[in-house]
């Protein structure tokens, strides 16, 4: 099967790469800007175009990886093709595709990827919906030869999954950020907490996570959470730490 | 040797296992509540008492792994002791100890600790400090036993690394349990989120999670994030995505 890159960023990255290593065959990146598409289909051993207009219009399937906003302006002035178009964003539903093409549908790897750091899709969940049976089995069939858990998402659930995401993901990294920056400027080293992080997140396997939760704040310890406000050193920390607390103490 | 453990919950149960697996000696278990006395008793296969003026007198070490503000009610109601009196609280000074016994300093794991999960000590930073060079041996002794890593952390800077954890641990599991309760909301069970848990928490060994930060906040994905608050079911919810997602945006 040809399949043709839209974008060249973590995901399409990360995708690419397992894609390729699964059999199939990347037969052109494109990206908008020439640094990002060089990188990936070097790493590919692929071509590439920066030029809308230049995307092979014969492939099979049409991975859109671009930001949200950006997959119809490139679906708009790109070649029309017969090939399946699928978006790989997580809150955008699947119908965005209708007006402009027959074939389309979603291909949604639950994961966060970034290209400097492989990762296996053994057991990324691959959530996958099409417009129609046969690319909903297309889909299926590409999925599973990425992962062990494929699931077919309507574009309604999806959102909710894609928002959980944030939560168990993007903010968690960030909450990472927050206590690597409160090491750092004590010269701590921020190693110090792999393994709580760790322990932390494989909690998740043995314990709900209403089970699991720690700290001043589920105790109602309002002497050390006073503390802790002490030694936060800017008022964005501060107002992090108090709507967090506040949720848990009202949970 | 002989130790005493002040308080039967979380860390008093995974600390208490972990010195015994090291072979350490527990003669005595102390907590106010009957039910958690005969419950980590039992498991530790020792004695326990309820009664504060029964504590043992003559054990080597005493661990106070109870509330913050229990360690001071329970020292000044025990009949005095020789042996060294070590707390296990992170954001509690050494020397709250000082007016009222001769030996004294801190035992604290960094970890997140259930009665009902056990853990492997193994690479558990346990931090220590105490009030005289003998007693400060003593404990590096006692956390070489359990753990690869032990620093000895005076009491400013172990304020720190605590509230580091706050970040690290409890509200990072708090995300996890806003994430659950999203999909659970939608009858999409949680599972589905682990492999993105995992990888999050696995990152901070390859990269700064500053580098790490995916998701709308960090792209200034305005429109996504709107989406996403629209899905939000209720106001402290909203408010923690806002505060969040607008530190994100800042940082």
């Amino acid at each position: 099967m040809n399949i043709v890159l839209i974008g060249a960023g973590n995901v399409a990255t990360q995708l690419g790469l397992a894609l390729q290593t699964a059999g199939f065959r990347i037969v052109q990146v494109y990206s908008r800007t020439e640094n990002a598409a060089t990188l990936l289909s070097s790493r590919l051993q692929t071509s590439y175009t920066t030029d809308i207009r230049k995307i092979n219009p014969d492939a099979e399937l049409y991975i859109f990886s671009v930001k949200d906003d950006a997959i119809l302006p490139v679906l708009q002035q790109m070649q029309p093709v017969q090939g399946l178009c699928a978006h790989t964003a997580g809150s955008v539903p699947a119908d965005i595709f209708r007006p402009y093409t027959r074939r389309y549908g979603v291909f949604y790897p639950l994961q966060t990827f970034s290209k400097e750091k492989n990762v296996s899709f053994e057991h990324i969940p691959v959530l996958y919906e099409a417009n129609n049976e046969e690319d909903e089995n297309l889909l299926r069939k590409i999925a599973g030869k990425l992962s062990d858990t494929c699931l077919c998402v309507d574009s309604e659930k999806r959102k909710y999954i894609h928002l959980a995401a944030a939560f168990a993901c993007n903010f968690t990294n960030y909450m990472y950020t927050l206590a690597a920056g409160i090491l750092e400027e004590q010269d701590i080293p921020r190693q110090l907490l792999f393994p709580l992080i760790e322990e932390t997140a494989s909690k998740v396997r043995t314990l709900h996570p209403r089970e699991a939760q720690t700290g001043p704040a589920i105790r109602h310890d309002t002497k050390t959470m006073r503390k802790h406000l002490e030694l936060l050193s800017d008022e964005s920390k501060r107002k992090i730490y108090e709507v967090i607390s506040n949720s848990i103490i009202g949970n």
